[in-house]
């Protein structure tokens, strides 16, 4: 759809849930906004992922009886961030969360399973689902909302250039129209004024090899992303050529769980986190050994695996994965899980020392009827028993780019902050293109709160812009 | 001292070690150079380090019967990085340490002493330090050389703009000359023109707030450095704003072992360092108790202190200090190690707890005579036996900035690296200022060999840049 318009108060970039949340707030106050989606569809890695969003409060929890609060939520948040957060920044998505959901529920209409769930990190329940199990549902609700404000939504219109006006207001912007990714040479260039502000939410680097490389050389390409391709870094750069600081860059969040045999984030992850991790083992095949213990949190096993320069395979046996619950059979189809009918099959089917993996299963099994893993003090899970019943479930397992932590400076506002510590006028952002939220780890099921918290400020602040 | 020169090869910023590392070279090779410092005088933070240098292989380490290699520091250096390294550029930090210090010492004639010292995180001792025990031996042998090769090195001289002409290469800086440091308005503007190339080696940002606590907001201005205050960040500023990567800005050093009594590096580290963490405890003032294992890594120990948002206090007795034999006369005078006749007088002098802190003792003592920390896995010393024989010997501890990992990206010619992964065309960097090489934690005494090895390395290739 060609870009008509060449003037509106609020320009909002990209239309995952940062930026939809913050075009419906500037459209709300009386702004003439659009929005600019550098793909041929809406809603960027927001769309697939299963949205899920943490809030403390909700009326699901006290139903179930649990004691939350915004403070709670925060000091996880720091927690979790290793005390990297900006902590007036943690402190308004925590305090702003109950509010964030219930907008999204009660306004938008997204209908959530009633269950609170908690997630690796959280002290509490408080993680609410979609009944779609995919942020999709989350971004239908705001583009039709949009729609009714008469909020032009532009698909494959890529930002090139911010332009600033002579008092260093960021007053419009250059883009390529008709944009096709990874396709060079098709479409025009066109600039669009931004008579109050031009609102950053294109989300993060977690595909942008280059980029996320010089931040963390081990992320070569022959790590994946579960984020999509288009997940790069142009518009961080083009911010930073106008003088926004970027911080904590190289806090990249990998997860562990991912399997090398299969895009995205897959299937695989069902099975380590479910199986592999509380009733299984993993196994570097070079040595046949374990190496972890395989329910630490998700930095330090996706770094112990990384450190080993290849894949490793998660094993477990017929009676962890019935006690799991989860149907495998997804991964089963595909490859990603294979089953074996003994060791020596297993040890074959991936080129692993027969003898020392035999070690390395009776030392555990051991250790698990003892009740104490001697090796690596994992927390054993006594209901599952030792590994012992064919047919053995195994994945390859290496890590994958999950998440970008760093990204722009902000302020409360959601202003972009400029290498000298002032905001740049008329630039805002939110989501995943900032960074100093979530420190040095997110938190499982915060970054859609954070979506909405800061994509919603950063379009009241646009829309009451008093730089201009 | 005016600058009077406004044309030459190749302009060195920064008169640390990298720095005067980088002008030697040039000139040798033929080049006018020119070295400008922004201070009243030369070395920087170099000059008051401890001149301390990791090499591999030198004949002080045969004498010793240490067994090293280039590949065993390589190692070293990624392991204390956590994998985070620039992987090439470590190598070749590694692979011409033994070059770099007889550099220094056989052609420089820098003394050093023919002991070999191990510190933490290095697998072998290989770490030299001068007679002197101070970097400035190895400044001032620099500085004499440049004289000799007759290269002006101007004091007063502020960097304030990278100039690039209309091939975008970086071809002249715009400086203000007789500058003072925090004198506002003071100083003329200069344009001195480079014809091959600028090598910037400007040092870490420790001492500015600003920008340190953008990447890590915890590091606010309670947390003092053990840098001067001239440590900031205008020059990685500065080549940011003509598009240079800056890399793992927030892998910030912290020294857990600093006092915050006294300015700088001071005294207290002796105490903390070699009589505190092996020999006695540290203890939170606010609930009496130990939080730590006063022997893990300074990073682990640093955030633990942080986390208690005060000062905690190191305890030893009379025969912890008698044994590890340092003379603490210094820091007894300044008041930053206080003694007490018992415990009752120590938890009155810092507002402890008494019962808290008796038991705290008492606890650890007795875990002292059975050899086991059961607490905090902390490694015991039986020579030094529990906590018991006065007078006891306590200072306030609070972590310090010691070291900037990130910095500007490079290549392995010192090229600064811009965001579109492309060098800069006459633009090189070396030392502090540069980023990657570190990685997560940088290994004590490896600066100054990397500030030889890459301060060298960028002299040459500014001496032979062919892109002008």
């Amino acid at each position: 759809m060609t870009v008509t318009i060449d003037q509106v108060d609020v320009i909002v970039i990209g239309s995952g849930f940062a930026g939809l949340s913050a075009a419906i707030e500037a459209a709300e106050r009386g702004c003439s906004v659009i929005v600019l989606e550098k793909m041929m569809a809406f809603g960027g890695n927001s769309a697939i992922s299963d949205g899920g969003i943490a809030a403390p409060g909700i009326d699901y929890q006290t139903a179930a009886g649990v004691k939350d609060s915004p403070e709670l939520m925060y000091e996880d948040l720091l927690k979790a961030g290793e005390g990297l957060n900006y902590p007036e920044l943690a402190r308004i998505v925590a305090e702003n969360a109950e509010d964030a959901f219930l907008w999204a529920r009660d306004k938008l209409g997204v209908k959530y399973f009633k269950r609170v769930d908690i997630f690796g990190g959280h002290s509490v329940p408080r993680c609410y689902t979609p009944e779609t199990i995919s942020g999709l549902s989350l971004i239908k609700a705001q583009v039709d909302l949009l729609r009714k404000l008469e909020v032009p939504l532009f698909q494959g219109a890529y930002l090139k250039t911010l332009l600033q006006n002579e008092d260093k207001r960021v007053s419009a912007v250059r883009i390529i129209d008709d944009y096709r990714f990874n396709k060079h040479g098709i479409g025009t260039e066109k600039i669009i004024h931004a008579r109050r502000a031009v609102v950053v939410a294109s989300g993060g680097f977690g595909s942008d090899i280059a980029f996320r490389q010089a931040q963390d050389p081990r992320l070569d390409s022959s790590v994946q992303s579960t984020n999509k391709l288009f997940a790069t870094a142009e518009v961080i750069k083009e911010c930073m050529r106008i003088g926004a600081n970027p911080v904590q860059l190289s806090r990249i969040q990998l997860g562990p769980w991912a399997s090398p045999d299969e895009k995205g984030y897959g299937t695989g992850p069902l099975f380590a986190d479910y199986v592999v991790y509380p009733y299984g083992i993993m196994i570097d095949p070079a040595t046949g050994s374990r190496f972890v213990n395989e329910l630490c949190d998700r930095r330090k096993l996706a770094e112990a695996v990384l450190v080993r320069k290849h894949p490793v395979i998660g094993i477990a046996d017929s009676i962890a994965v019935d006690m799991a619950g989860w149907d495998l059979s997804r991964s089963l189809k595909k490859g990603v899980v294979k089953t074996f009918q003994n060791f020596k099959e297993l040890a074959e089917g991936y080129g692993i020392d027969m003898k020392a993996l035999n070690q390395a299963i009776c030392k555990y099994n051991d250790d698990v009827r003892e009740g104490f893993d001697r090796e690596y003090q994992k927390q054993i899970m006594p209901e599952a028993g030792p590994i012992l019943k064919a047919p053995f479930y195994a994945m390859r397992m290496w890590p994958k780019v999950h998440y970008t932590m760093g990204g722009l400076q902000i302020d409360k506002q959601a202003r972009v902050i400029n290498r000298d510590m002032h905001p740049i006028e008329g630039l805002y952002a939110a989501g995943e293109v900032t960074g100093g939220i979530h420190g040095a780890s997110r938190l499982g099921s915060c970054a859609i709160t954070e979506c909405l918290v800061f994509g919603r400020i950063a379009g009241r602040s646009a829309a009451t812009n008093q730089s201009i």
